[in-house]
């Protein structure tokens, strides 16, 4: 159980430190450095990880005491809630919290918390969602797939999102829920609710054999983490489908190879098959859609992204860049509907899928 | 049904244009005037809505012809969107949509087809929904309620909103589902996403009789439907759960009495007898919570509120904006977890429902 292995493992944090007491040693934690000196690409996954630099906590330095027993408090309080197995709370949640610590113990701003909590996710080298701690629920997940989880009074359920109105809504239950049973081979990920909406209304997920989810813009980290796993334990490919834009294209980067300030935690986290679809700016010229210009925003961001190592090797990624630059316009998922409603499944998505070779369409 | 009132109600709109033309007159529409000169505050339901003034779009105007036939071709698409009841597309949809329209009638800027469909909506004094124009899917429903609703295939289905896993995400097939069953005695609505969560784990939709609701920050139109019809088809009272900041109160303050910019259809959205549960100014002192200093923004806002129609004759709501002002303090509702996991349902929300004598606390 992977429950177990985390209890396990924060237990040994707490037993290292025990020892050097016993042992009458200076009481230490030894945790990777997540500073950008530390930062490292992986070119074959094509993501930022953590290099081997590691700083140390000592209980002999007047300046760590604090932040070595705020670690273990915070250590100590997920085993409990992983334990617990009920209970995930929010990094807000676990900063308001600390309140009850006494005045040694609690956090004085949420940036102080959310430090320690990064300090733990690099220490375990597992995102904070295995020890409990989440994000806000957002986005949503609709299409053939069955899910079971456990309600909050521990019951085991069972739920076909084919099922819901709108899609299930992508909280923790949702992000952590077992994969029963799916006739889907593929994923398609949008980055509008309006597109994601479109999408069902003209039933891609029954003609595309499809999961649909919902990011509602820049995706959550649980969003991010059902991604990962529907890719990695049903070997479902993943199509990201957002707007013709830099930080549309950078929406879907993320979910493939992660964050620069998530480099502690990108392996467990991003997924590096996911396929960019589109709207891609090759998309603006051929389909003629209708374009927004750009603003410097978008053109310094461009200019970023050229340099950014995750795009730098990618010849499909540096040509679509420069047509924008060329262009100087952008345009959204919704300027498919110029053609009407049924475009954007009858001909746009197939002759995407058609393109990146996706199942049913080689 | 409401559908076949509404395809009717378009129709006359087309129909007295028609009339107009067979006579030899010139076509106009008499339309409500939306601007501020035209803005009303109804003290009885504490919300602004229009006047009586009105504008006349004439076929004899050349500066009106382009703005009349618009009108009567969104109108018209929106009479197939009703009458297929499958489809619903989001303003920027719509937008792009009006590319196909030929140059005449296409919209050259979102802002002006948003407008069309405000003049659609004040013209029925109906919102947008009615005739399937839709915000993004946004927020989620949880708790014992049984929804019937029509999957894309038309499809009937039924979906009780305790066996998802994290609540049913709120769009078009939800904000217009039938209510089959229910045993909740009332709704709480609450702002953000992780005390949403909290209420999920602490049972609190059992132990109160209740359906959750998460808002996601301001409530999109879909969810303000939903809380009313909750409200006025079942009876349920609605406590809104917020933020103790100008902010957070005038996100409750926006459900219960509506924005003066959707005047033209407050009556349609507004939940008037919805209640304002906190986190208020007093509850910072009562309960000792950690506080943030206000912004010059909260400030500002706080003195625009004192002044408000909607609140002035509230003495509640004005004490608490003062008691903000005094304090110059501002506290989040997630600091109630200063106390542990249980403290709000144990102890915070009991204390409110008996103050504003909810359902089974009196």
């Amino acid at each position: 159980m992977t429950k177990k292995a985390t209890v396990e493992e924060l237990k040994t944090i707490g037993k290292s430190v025990l020892t050097d007491i016993k042992n009458v040693d200076i009481p230490k934690l030894v945790i990777p450095m997540r500073s950008t000196s530390n930062l490292v690409f992986d070119k074959n996954n094509s993501c930022y990880v953590l290099g081997n630099k590691t700083l140390i906590r000592s209980g002999g330095n007047i300046r760590h005491i604090k932040k070595l027993a705020q670690f273990l408090k915070v250590a100590a309080f997920c085993k409990d809630l992983v334990k617990g197995e009920k209970r995930h709370v929010t990094k807000r949640e676990l900063y308001y919290i600390s309140e009850s610590w006494g005045p040694n113990l609690k956090f004085n701003e949420q940036p102080e918390s959310d430090d320690i909590i990064e300090d733990i996710e690099a220490s375990l080298s597992k995102p904070s969602e295995d020890i409990k701690i989440i994000p806000n629920p957002k986005g949503a997940i609709y299409g053939n797939i069955t899910l079971r989880f456990k309600n909050p009074k521990g019951e085991t359920m069972v739920i076909n999102c084919l099922n819901t109105a709108d899609g299930q809504q992508i909280g923790p239950r949702t992000a952590e829920a077992e994969f029963v049973k799916t006739d889907a081979d593929k994923v398609i990920a949008i980055e509008t609710g309006g597109m994601y909406n479109r999408l069902i209304e003209e039933n891609a997920h029954e003609k595309f054999n499809a999961i649909l989810i919902n990011l509602g813009g820049q995706a959550s980290r649980s969003t991010r983490r059902i991604i990962k796993r529907l890719n990695e334990e049903l070997k479902l490919p993943v199509y990201l489908f957002v707007d013709s834009d830099p930080f549309g294209m950078h929406i879907a980067m993320v979910i493939k190879s992660g964050s620069a300030k998530s480099a502690h935690i990108n392996k467990r986290l991003a997924t590096p098959p996911a396929q960019w679809l589109g709207v891609t700016a090759s998309d603006i010229i051929q389909y003629k859609l209708k374009t927004d210009k750009m603003r410097d925003l978008d053109i310094k961001r461009i200019k970023e992204l050229q340099n950014d190592p995750r795009y730098k090797n990618n010849k499909r990624l540096q040509k679509e860049l420069t047509i924008w630059l060329k262009l100087g316009k952008k345009a959204e998922q919704q300027a498919l509907l110029k053609y009407g409603f049924k475009f954007v499944v009858e001909k746009y998505l197939p002759e995407k899928f058609r393109e990146l070779k996706a199942p049913g369409f080689r």
